[in-house]
């Protein structure tokens, strides 16, 4: 009989996300009056804004007129060009079009983009992170089996905690591929240049592998912090960059993101041989991937637009005043709070001796409010819960007001 | 340095269809003059129907409207039940919804399911192939090198033959997992009941696992033929199905496709205890992937309509009417030529002594006509090339008409 790849077995339970969606799903059966409020998962609750419409439907349209068939490998020039010029040579940054990689979410890009390295390459997350990206080294099996915490053995889990502001610095050892994440999925902090600088060197140093998580990046306030690694000198060599629409504009539900792989980034055959890794992630989207339907790549090039951008700022500074509503609720109500200034998430401290998945249950039971327990997102999450800022002002009131409440 | 996956430099060249790209650009470069027909890559060349255009704009209007953002994990209800109706329930086939996973196209699925299986897994491929089969095995470490003709030492390539009509038995061996096509990417074949009766037996008597491809299951024109491997009795225990929209609909640049795992089907750990695949599939979906577009499984859904069939079925009809005339027109050349009956592809049979990819340049040099090689889909592709019938009646007709003159 086939074997099936077991290291889908070493898998903590489910994927964060359906297990919270389970317990709600019970809680809502279980209480059908109460009036849920989700301010868990991080989806976008605003519609595509005019600029992004009008350019679907014209997509559309072209559809209907003539076959639009398979598109270039990587993405429409008219896209890549829009992207280079507006998110990199508009900060200073100058990429080639052939190492924009267009891509139908950073979920997938950071899932799949361990596949172009060996299985024998040494993993660091910082804790918490994102579960995509421990969970896909655990099914490409670069680990060995989680404890009762969830610590799976094989990855370096740097600890992001209130002491380094959730943003730390490197570790002394090498490793081989390290994720970063800024504006940082789930604990809302945000690397300062010098913060990558030193990561940066570090890399350099140790011959390791940046995995740049820039998903967020349009929920900067600041000018003056860096919205892509490629801002810091050197980064070329060493980092792999992965930007969304997802938030940015709306796009959850529409599938556009970009990962950069710089021709300048190599790796290593184990006989010494160096290789660019641009090369192997082409071949890996060309053999595994289509492109992104026409229609959605025109819809994310109208987000560079003029309309577009004012639009999509406005629905962005939208949720970043949800974002300052929540933070100052739950600081009034005596919780202590992180993130949120330049992120659409806060990351609270739960009450004393009360446990992520405890506050969970018990956020929902008393407050019908839905949010996401820090263990979930790593061992170091423990004792956080992570509040996303995607709702409306009227939601996002009422949930702070109900948790005043409950807990203030 | 981080260690790169050496398994991607086992491939041989490029993914075939840029390798064609760039034998094609070149030669464009020097021939600026020359008037190219693509009878290559198999991507259509009609506008998306009526139907289907009016059923996208309605979404972007809905998406304008509201947020429509993550959806459920696979796919739509309104689209998967109208999967289940129109291409099982009414084929005498009962599934369920939570077995049919909608994905951006049947490369990626095809190219994906192998990583839920273990990497001890034996492989059988149909020889020629689709190029993907192969190749991802290859990337995921299951093969050796290639020798010189391209074969991988640890595939079964399991020739398919003029004198098996294209359409092998299975074979005396057990494999663990065998994809079959059908119609058959590249020959044009198209299995029977009687044929894949054997295989579901063969699979069953060895708890072996078909991946069966049916992407170009709209070009079937004999309404006996299966459309679906679960028409057959026993199939639901041993086979996993990939369907598309592609082909059938001219989506190939709208992308939307599904995978069905029946929930009867398992594989085994390597201690004997059997599992579900379709829950390893659920869970790397669920990790690797986000859903369809949902302006694409609107799109998707009004092919199932009343006008939406009616139309992309003008549509089919005019692609085998393509296909109709290539296969006359090469055999009053004189060519020998098999398939483009129940498929969108003719295989043919290239001059004596001409290898394929010398028919390949030749094809092009004389008659600026662009097909694709057999043996780009494996060594028994040697000494074939496929036709394909996505173009207009008129380029179909003159590049007949230029091949009769070059080779009649």
């Amino acid at each position: 009989m086939a074997h099936v790849n077991e290291n889908y077995r070493k898998l903590v339970a489910g994927y964060l996300f359906p297990e919270i969606g389970r317990r709600v799903k019970a809680f809502a059966a279980a209480h059908p009056e109460a009036r849920i409020i989700r301010l868990g998962i991080g989806d976008v609750t605003l519609p595509l804004v005019p600029a992004v419409v009008e350019a679907m439907h014209a997509a559309v349209d072209d559809q209907g007129r003539q076959a639009y068939g398979y598109g270039p490998n990587n993405g429409y020039d008219f896209l890549l060009e829009a992207i280079l010029e507006h998110d990199f040579a508009a900060r200073g940054v100058s990429l080639e079009a052939d190492e924009i990689f267009v891509s139908d979410g950073s979920k997938q890009d950071s899932a799949n983009i361990q596949e172009i390295f060996g299985t024998d390459c040494s993993v660091l997350v910082t804790d918490p992170a994102y579960p995509v990206y421990v969970d896909t080294n655990v099914m490409a099996g670069r680990t060995g089996r989680a404890d009762a915490r969830g610590v799976f053995a094989g990855i370096h889990y740097l600890a992001a905690s209130e002491e380094n502001g959730f943003m730390p610095d490197p570790p002394r050892e090498r490793v081989d591929l390290a994720y970063l994440c800024s504006p940082n999925n789930p604990t809302g902090a945000v690397a300062t240049k010098e913060n990558l600088a030193k990561w940066v060197a570090w890399a350099r140093e140790h011959d390791a592998v940046i995995l740049f998580d820039a998903a967020y990046d349009a929920f900067i306030q600041d000018p003056a912090l860096p919205r892509s690694i490629y801002e810091i000198p050197g980064a070329k060599e060493c980092a792999i960059e992965m930007r969304s629409f997802s938030k940015r504009a709306g796009f959850t539900g529409v599938r556009c993101a970009y990962t950069v792989v710089p021709r300048a980034l190599e790796g290593t055959t184990a006989a010494g041989e160096r290789v660019p890794l641009r090369d192997l992630w082409a071949r890996r989207q060309a053999t595994k991937f289509n492109e992104v339907p026409y229609v959605v790549q025109r819809a994310a090039a109208a987000v560079f637009s003029e309309a577009g951008a004012a639009q999509t700022g406005e629905q962005i500074a939208y949720y970043m005043e949800n974002a300052r509503r929540v933070r100052e609720g739950l600081e009034s109500a005596r919780f202590t709070v992180f993130g949120g200034v330049h992120a659409p998430y806060i990351w609270l401290r739960t009450p004393e001796g009360t446990g992520s998945w405890e506050f969970f249950d018990q956020l929902l039971e008393r407050t019908h409010v839905v949010g996401t327990p820090g263990a979930g997102f790593g061992p170091a999450g423990e004792g956080y819960f992570r509040i996303s800022a995607f709702n409306s002002h009227d939601n996002v009131d009422e949930a702070v007001d109900r948790i005043r409440k409950a807990f203030g």
